[in-house]
Order: structure tokens, then C-alpha cells, then sequence
């Protein structure tokens, strides 16, 4: 039986004035899962966590994206797909999209990789549809291809690889809920042209910034007029660290995903460092339980190892 | 006395899905000016073309952007300045911008280079407020810059040089009036928020694609789903021209500036030229009157010749 072990990273997707289109992987938290070829068709999926998440493949989204895999690559094959998740779930740091995406990597890899990275893309977002009821594919780009990604139109599906800048990440998970459903619902349908203009100059100013890694030019790009206003708002603390982070000298951040997690980016680990504590404090003083990571952009994508 | 000619090319303000922030200059056409020092203050302006521009320096643009400019240099100095206007006023090819642009840069030039770029960008927009009523900079910044140039924020101004794409570009002016103004006008202040988002995937996609020089990419992501559908229909013929230039092998292409002028862009001369024809059928067809280019990007901006 073949069977090989995948680590899956965490992304931010909605990165600051990209919403819905830029998407970045980190190298911590990952998903560790392992997946075997098995004798007989069928999905048998086991977690050795404890986030008591569904099993039968329907109800979950590493299933939903194997079986999507499956209606092309033929019935016949089953697969044994053990989850060891690192990446909480609701934690707005791509956990479905992490399960999805090391899934189909791992799965492609078995059957000697018949499927491009975009074929895997599709087959993945199947599980984010079932996660959020949406087919989007701002957390399994970057998972999948690494570094960040645009998602430059989804129907039809194109990606565009980005660099993966130098960069450390400060993530702070405070613990508490925000339903994707509901950040999405407080979004206004209609927004100003003039804050529309702003953002595709912020948007174009961080995409040139990644290009000719201009970190200056990253950091005064890192601006968002139109969600973070919005969103921000369901996540107590968010301003507070914003603030600080910056007066600690990082370049920005925003909301990751649909929140409540919140990353900011600096250029050295020891500013990084630094925002980290002031994260710590600000959550601490809070009351509210949360998690933190200093990290970097991750370049490679999911990655199989120990095959 | 010290004379240089200058050589100030035409620009394409409102890039496609880069409203408001993108712009790109032209080698063709090009205003041809001479500016010398005068042995007393105060500003001589002349036209020697036939366009009836004033020749009062507060009137005139480039002497409001010259005027701007002595602010900063000191009142003691004056400029004797003729103009030889080769794009047509009212095109929608930066005519105001290569006067303003030109001036600034030769007077630069003869007091041995106090000034940055960023800084003639400031005094040229004097010139852009004259002629709008607007200071904006998507003209200005790539006639001073060449190439493609991102103004990433106007307040504080935020000028981004993108590479110059080896692109052959067909324009075609037909002659008639769409004022600013009107052209300003018939946009919604509101947009809805699934354009905006798509509009800012299309702008992160052109400049990802000019910088990887990834043609087909650049290509894909020539799509306006803002501006175009209402200012194009100030511009009789202009659906025809971009869907016959796309069928002839045009990457794509839009509205330049705010109108009247379209410009298509090609990989090979072959289809810029073959674009050309079927510009000129269109507005033959039509009855109205016309002039086309068949040019590339300038990548050099305002030039200094014959100092």
C-alpha cells in the first residue's frame, strides 16, 4: 500500500486590499495528513485530532474535494486519508482549505500526478463549497501553489503566481466566533467609486510592491477603504492591534480571511517578535483566550514528505 | 541665451481596469516645444501651431505649471516658451499633460536639475487643474516617466514606474467632442461591490502581467466592467472597434482618457496595422472624421533634444 504524508499550510486570504483575490500561504500553523492508495474504491477518512469534525467523505471537505478528484480521475480508486489538523477550524487561517488542498496534492501524487495545479484548484474547491457554500478559491490557490496568489477571475478559474516576499508574519487568533456567513452579510452590496479607485490603486501598488520586492511600497500599499472598516468591528481588539503593531514598526495587516484571526507583516523577526507581545497583551488584558504565530510567507505550497 | 527643444510625447490616462491610477505614455505623437532662459523674470508664452491656445501665462497650462514651478525656484527667473502643439487639444491623449510636462521638464533643465521627477510631477498638475479643473496625475506622471505608471494615491502623491511592455499600440481619434466634464458626469458615484472586486482582479492581474511580461495575462485582464459600459456610449463606434481589433488579434484595449480617442493593444506591427484599417472603415463608414497612430509605448517620457 502506498502511502505518503502531506503538510498543508495555513493561508490568509482577503489580503488587506485584495479581497476575495489575494491569497498567502504561511510556513506554521500546517495540517499533517497521511493518505494511502486503498485496494477497493471508496473514501475512508479518519482525524487524529479532537475537533470531533463529520468523517463520511460527503460532510467533509477533504472528502468533497476527493470525490470531485474522483469523477475525473475514474470510480474505481479508494483512498485512506488520515487528518492530523493543526490549523483551527473557524480560525480564519484556511483550515478547509488546507484538508481540501493536501487532500487532492496528496491524492494526485498517489495516482502519479495526472492533474495540474489548477485541475487541483477545481477539485479543492468542492471542499470550500461545502465548508462555506461558496466556490472560492482565495485560501487553495495559495495552499496549494505557495507564496501569494491572485485569483485574478474565478469563472474562468485564473491564477496568477506571485512572489512569495521575505516577510514575517505575526498571527493572532483571539477565540472567538465569527461566522464567515456573517462577516459576509455585513458587507454593503454597493460601495463608493471613489473608495473602489483607492483600492484598485492599493491593489496595484502591493501586486508592483511583491513584484520589484519594494517594501516600502508593500507597506504603504497595505491599506483597505472598503472591508476592514466593515469587518473589523466583529473583532474585538482589532484596532488596538493594528495601532501598535505599526508603532512596533511593522509594515501592516489586516483581518485574515473572513477573521477573527489578524496577521501583520515586518520585515525583521525581531519586529515581528515584538508585535507578537503586543498582540499578547492586548488579549491577555482583554480576557479573551487566543493563539499566536511568528512565521514566514511560505513559497512551496503543500508538500509531500515521507512518501 | 540658453534654448532646449523638448520632445513631449501623448499619454493614455484611465488604463483599461486602471481608472484614475493607471496611465502609459506614447511615442506618437508628440508635442515639440523650445524653452529658453530670458535675461528677466516673467514668462513668455507662444504658440506655433494653429490650435488658438492663450498665450497668457495663468491661462495657459503649461505656464500655470511653469508658474507653479517658480513658486519654488525663486520669482527672478523667466522662461521664454514656444509651443508646438502635435496632439490635438481635446483628444483624450494628454494634450494638457505633454504641454504642462514638457515645460516643467525643460525649465528643470536649464537651472541644471533642481527638482525631482516627483516635484514636476506636483508643478505639471497646476497645469492638469487648469485644463479640468482636476489635479490629477495619470497623464502627467507617465509623460515624465515613460512607460506605464501607476499613481498609487494622489494625496500624498505615490508615483509607481511599471516596466514599458514591448506592445505596439493602434489609436484612433475620432473628431468628435466629449468633454471631461460630461464624461465625469454620467458616472455613478456607487458601484456595486462584485464589479469593484472584479475590476481590482483585473488591474492586479495587468500589472502582474506587465511585470512577468506575460503577455497573455496582460491580455486577459484588459477588462473594464466600471468605466467602459457607460462612457463608451459618448463614443459612437466604439463597440465595433474593439471587437473587430480583438478579432483581428488585438490584445485588447479601451477608452483613452476620457474619450474620444480608443487605443488597442498588439504583440506584432502586422495587427496593429490590420487594427488600423478597421478603425479607419468603422469612422469611414460612419462619415466622422478621424486620425489614427500605429506606435509603441514610450519608455523614456519627456525628452530633451537639441540642448
Amino acid at each position: 500500500m502506498k502511502t505518503v504524508t502531506i503538510h498543508a499550510p495555513a493561508t490568509i486570504a482577503n489580503l488587506v486590499c485584495g479581497f476575495d483575490v489575494l491569497g498567502m500561504a504561511l510556513n506554521d500553523p500546517q495540517d499533517i495528513m497521511t493518505i494511502s492508495l486503498r485496494d477497493e474504491p471508496g473514501l475512508v477518512i479518519e482525524h487524529s485530532d479532537g475537533y470531533q469534525l463529520p468523517t463520511e467523505p460527503e460532510k467533509n471537505v477533504a472528502g468533497a474535494a476527493l470525490l470531485s478528484m474522483l469523477e475525473e480521475a475514474g470510480q474505481g480508486i479508494g483512498f485512506h486519508l488520515i487528518i492530523d489538523k493543526q490549523i483551527k477550524p473557524g480560525s480564519g487561517l484556511g483550515s478547509s482549505a488546507a484538508s481540501s488542498a493536501g487532500a487532492v496534492v496528496g491524492a494526485n501524487y498517489l495516482l502519479e500526478r495526472p492533474f495540474s495545479n489548477e485541475d487541483l484548484v477545481r477539485f479543492a474547491m468542492a471542499g470550500e463549497k461545502l465548508a462555506s457554500g461558496v466556490k472560492h478559491a482565495d485560501n487553495i490557490a495559495p495552499c496549494i501553489y505557495g507564496g501569494v496568489t491572485l485569483i485574478r477571475s474565478i469563472f474562468p478559474l485564473d491564477i496568477v503566481s506571485l512572489n512569495a516576499p521575505d516577510l514575517y508574519v505575526t498571527v493572532v487568533h483571539p477565540q472567538i466566533e465569527v461566522k464567515t456567513s456573517d462577516a459576509r452579510q455585513i458587507l454593503r452590496k454597493d460601495v463608493k467609486l471613489k473608495d473602489a479607485i483607492r483600492q484598485w490603486g492599493n491593489i496595484a501598488g502591493l501586486v508592483a510592491g511583491i513584484m520589484k520586492v519594494d517594501y516600502d511600497l508593500i507597506g504603504r500599499s497595505l491599506e483597505d477603504v472598503i472591508i476592514e472598516p466593515v469587518r473589523s468591528i466583529l473583532i474585538p481588539g482589532f484596532d488596538a492591534v493594528k495601532k501598535l503593531s505599526k508603532e512596533c514598526g511593522a509594515l501592516g495587516g489586516g483581518i485574515s480571511g473572513s477573521g477573527p484571526s489578524i496577521f501583520m507583516l515586518s520585515r525583521e523577526q525581531k519586529v515581528a517578535r515584538q508585535v507578537e507581545i503586543v498582540m499578547k497583551d492586548i488579549y491577555t488584558q482583554a480576557g479573551i483566550d487566543f493563539k499566536t504565530y511568528v512565521t514566514t510567507i511560505n513559497s512551496g505550497g503543500v508538500r509531500v514528505v515521507g512518501a
